[in-house]
């Protein structure tokens, strides 16, 4: 697909992913790491699935602490679009801090914001959902792209959709954003064929944002707006911008004033938020073991799940089914696929105990 | 207990533990291990063992490569008392040589065979046991240590008990040896009450050893009485040896000739064969977490087994049940206390695919 003109592909790269420790450390977040094997970082192949579309209209907004990192990742982008944050002021403040600036830079863009530590699987589908959301964007719409879950997943927030959008084909109302159902819950939104998950692709036009924002917080949008005009005040302002996720500031309001349109997402798409995912994306099914990494480095017997040999060492695993194994410099993660989720508590646990060193 | 006049351990320090990997290895073998988390190696703790009833009455049997480690560990004995293999050449040699060696050296000498890398948990019983079995050996017999079993072990060979030994309250004939058994037949063994664990621990006079090996196989017993007269042949006669166990060379047939005696071992015994063993040595019932190292150094949400954080790494366990983790500098296990026995089939693998460098 050509490129289209003044589009925008903003790129929040924040979050550690703390429960794919020990292989992402605050130091190392997710996004930084190849876990699909590819050879790239996760934020290499975000930055490479919208070159088709953006070319090299990227913005990168990265903790201070990643900047450096980020931008040799990301060599072959011109140096200003690698924005550092001072702090880390969740997704509201660096989206729309790179609003602000698109705003000024120009004035018909449309962007879409992509996280940086997300797996999507089918290029041309994504290309085709992003630029029907371009289209839709351009009428002043908050557009989100809505993933056909592949399942009644727990781990992501989903959007209800409504009548369509006059005009577009396969463009809807969002009704409303749900917050993670449980699994009952999501089966029935999967029954239903009207929810869609929420995977936190916003495509709009930069004003169209700030205005939602202002509409709410204006104070937040005028600091934006602001400091887009004066960069240099970066350090001093960025403290004081409320602490809060895009969701919460903008689409969800914005959803119950009728502002808010999706596009279908017919892609694969995963968020890797655990070891579990991981196993997933990689392609195991129940049964299956996974390796990422040097498979020389694995002896299984009657073994079934992920492992990860990072270490450099040997690993042998026998005998256990769904099992996962990372194995890195300076530490061992054994658990399950299905207790996945509860690696946070023992990072949380390290943290605690004054083992920064480790997380 | 006071010491026992011309009584003599033999200690044969072979075997790498094959099942114990990746802790033990070729070149660092069982026995030279602290798998107890007592400081001291299986080997030091077998010697210090004896030493009430055996004084520096002690010979070593081991490998030509490990000498200069057992001797290290082994630094308050003789020097002399620390013999060298050329090569593996089985139990019936390595012991028979000590007999023949011992047959020159003590015209009185009873000794007592007692393998490197086992682990006994009460000395007064084990005490009493041989010194029990020293007396009776003073008549002759081979005495064979006979231990209570705990369980209907599969792991361990059985003998049955006959008629007691006249003159001696309880020592009793021994009716045969018999192998590792079903657990069908395990149970049967420990119903019927007659039956003990065979632990290799033999306790005889030298020249009764010696006799008994040269009534089916004369050459061997000549050969090691020929070598024992002139040890500076050993690199020559060794090679020559026949590789058979003491059991299938002595025991059994010696059993089917009425001249075996046993004395009741009550004391705990177990020859650490696997990791299940290990964890059960360490005290680890159904449901314990045990640690054999730097407990801060294992991190663990609901999980039961064994870690061993040999490799100076953080290793986190969640959600696993009766799971064994072994780290160390170079290879990492991960498997479960039932599938413990299985370890063999990867390091085999190791062997076979030219990683001799991990086993």
């Amino acid at each position: 697909m050509a490129a289209i003109e003044h589009f925008w592909a903003v790129v929040p790269a924040g979050g550690a992913g703390t429960r794919l420790w020990p292989l992402s450390r605050a130091a190392s977040p997710k996004f930084l790491l190849d876990l699909t094997g590819s050879g790239r970082s996760l934020l290499q192949e975000t930055v490479t699935r919208v070159t088709g579309l953006a070319a090299d209209r990227v913005l990168v907004v990265t903790g201070a602490a990643h900047r450096d990192r980020v931008a040799a990742q990301l060599d072959h982008l011109p140096g200003d679009r690698v924005i550092a944050e001072p702090s880390p002021r969740d997704s509201m403040a660096a989206i729309g801090y790179a609003a602000a600036l698109l705003e000024r830079e120009d004035p018909d863009a449309v962007m879409a914001s992509f996280a940086a530590d997300h797996v999507i699987g089918d290029l041309d589908r994504f290309e085709e959902a992003v630029a029907l959301a371009v289209q839709v964007a351009r009428d002043d719409w908050l557009v989100t792209i809505g993933i056909r879950p592949s399942g009644p997943s727990t781990a992501f927030g989903y959007l209800r959709r409504g009548a369509p959008v006059p005009g577009y084909v396969g463009a809807f109302v969002v009704e409303e954003f749900v917050e993670k159902p449980s699994e009952e819950v999501a089966r029935g939104y999967v029954a239903a064929g009207t929810y869609r998950w929420n995977a936190g692709m916003f495509v709009c036009r930069p004003g169209v944002l700030l205005d939602l924002l202002g509409a709410r917080h204006p104070g937040f949008a005028a600091s934006l707006r602001d400091l887009a005009a004066s960069p240099h005040r970066l350090a001093e302002v960025w403290p004081t911008l409320p602490k809060i996720a895009i969701d919460h500031a903008v689409a969800e309001p914005a959803a119950a004033a009728g502002r808010v349109a999706t596009v279908p997402g017919e892609f694969p798409w995963d968020d890797i938020g655990d070891f579990h995912s991981l196993a997933e994306v990689l392609g195991g099914a129940a049964g299956d073991l996974q390796v990422l990494g040097d498979p020389d480095l694995v002896r299984a017997e009657s073994a079934s799940g992920l492992v990860v040999p990072a270490g450099g060492r040997m690993v042998a695993v026998i005998g256990l089914d769904d099992v996962v194994v990372v194995d890195t410099a300076d530490a061992v993660l054994v658990t399950t696929r299905a207790r996945a989720q509860e690696v946070k508590a023992v990072v949380d646990g390290l943290r605690d105990s004054g083992r920064t060193d480790l997380t």
